[in-house]
């Protein structure tokens, strides 16, 4: 793998791409094509088992939603990444788990859609890495407000074709990004527009 | 470690009491003196790698607060424990980190405070076990509403003496049951009342 600084990665639609990040890069996130949820998975390079957090970020922040500025916390309480700037309409989901093959299943699409669990440990896979479970991804992108009653609700993702998030790695990371695979209806509604699509990566 | 079923545990306030637990064993957590939150840490006793995720929970039951005949599921998408019945006002937060040193710190009350981070790593070696970290917890009679704009709030725990909830057991467990230690302001408010009391936790 190129681990050169600066590099463009672009994460087909379905998929996901693992890259090692040194401490104080810049990491960009771009929609390409608008309305494409990103699930972004951090681990520490030093030490695989030390994972990013949302849960202790939650704790630390006190905000359902990252804001710029805040960090993101591992789950040894550690800052792993700071959300530099967001030139997107969010929000950036927090609360889910990435998709997996139970939920296809369940939601009548058989037992082999791609989902964003598969294509983390197939992307991490690629730097001989092999995590006996995915950690909680910052879903970027992914707008799931909170509704009045406090129940979860899922909108269709706002984000226009080029809209971008960045973020700066605070030690030497490994992180993951998958295009969500969500094709189908989800509680009546199309959080992709009904079809996967590539986001771009950018490290700087 | 006395291992037999059924079998009854206090775990004194600001402490916290790890237990195995086999598969279809029923687990009664009672708030003996009331106003008192319980961090519930949940592992696979077969490989405990494998611990309870309140991601995948959510995923899966697509609700904030844990209601009756729910599943918690793992980080690999299993079953582990089944709510069965609840004795108390709730509700249960599954949203935050059980409370650390940086947290006391943070807060004035200097570096040496009792916190439930330290009581997992604490509690769980005296079965032989060393995680390198802690899992996310089910804070059991956490009163964390979210607020009508999406927000977090802490409320005053709201059980009264001997309110209890009760579980199942889905697969061979290792549990830790922390007695929550926050005795200050936590955002102007003292969730357990002021103190940290003790839990009972009975296992048949």
């Amino acid at each position: 793998m190129n681990e050169s600084v600066p590099r463009s990665i672009v994460v087909p639609g379905y998929t996901g791409r693992a890259a090692r990040v040194p401490a104080g890069a810049l990491l960009t996130i771009t929609d390409l094509e608008g309305c494409q949820i990103g699930d972004l998975f951090v681990l520490a390079a030093a030490d695989p088992t030390e994972v990013l957090s949302p849960a202790v970020t939650r704790l630390v922040n006190f905000t359902p939603f990252p804001r710029r500025g805040e960090c993101f916390y591992s789950n040894r309480r550690r800052a792993l990444l700071t959300l530099v700037e967001d030139a997107s309409p969010g929000p950036h989901d927090m609360t889910f788990a990435p998709c997996d093959r139970e939920i296809y299943r369940d939601l009548g699409a058989g037992d082999d859609h791609p989902n964003c669990r598969d294509n983390f440990h197939r992307a991490i896979a690629e730097l001989g890495l092999h995590p006996a479970s995915a950690p909680d991804p910052i879903n970027v992108f992914q707008n799931t407000p909170i509704a009045a009653d406090g129940s979860y609700t899922i909108g269709v993702t706002r984000t226009r074709p080029g809209d971008w998030l960045r973020l700066r790695s605070e030690c030497d990371l490994v992180i993951v990004l998958t295009a969500c695979a969500v094709d189908i209806p989800f509680a009546g509604v199309q959080p992709n527009g009904g079809r996967s699509t590539p986001l771009r990566l950018d490290i700087g």
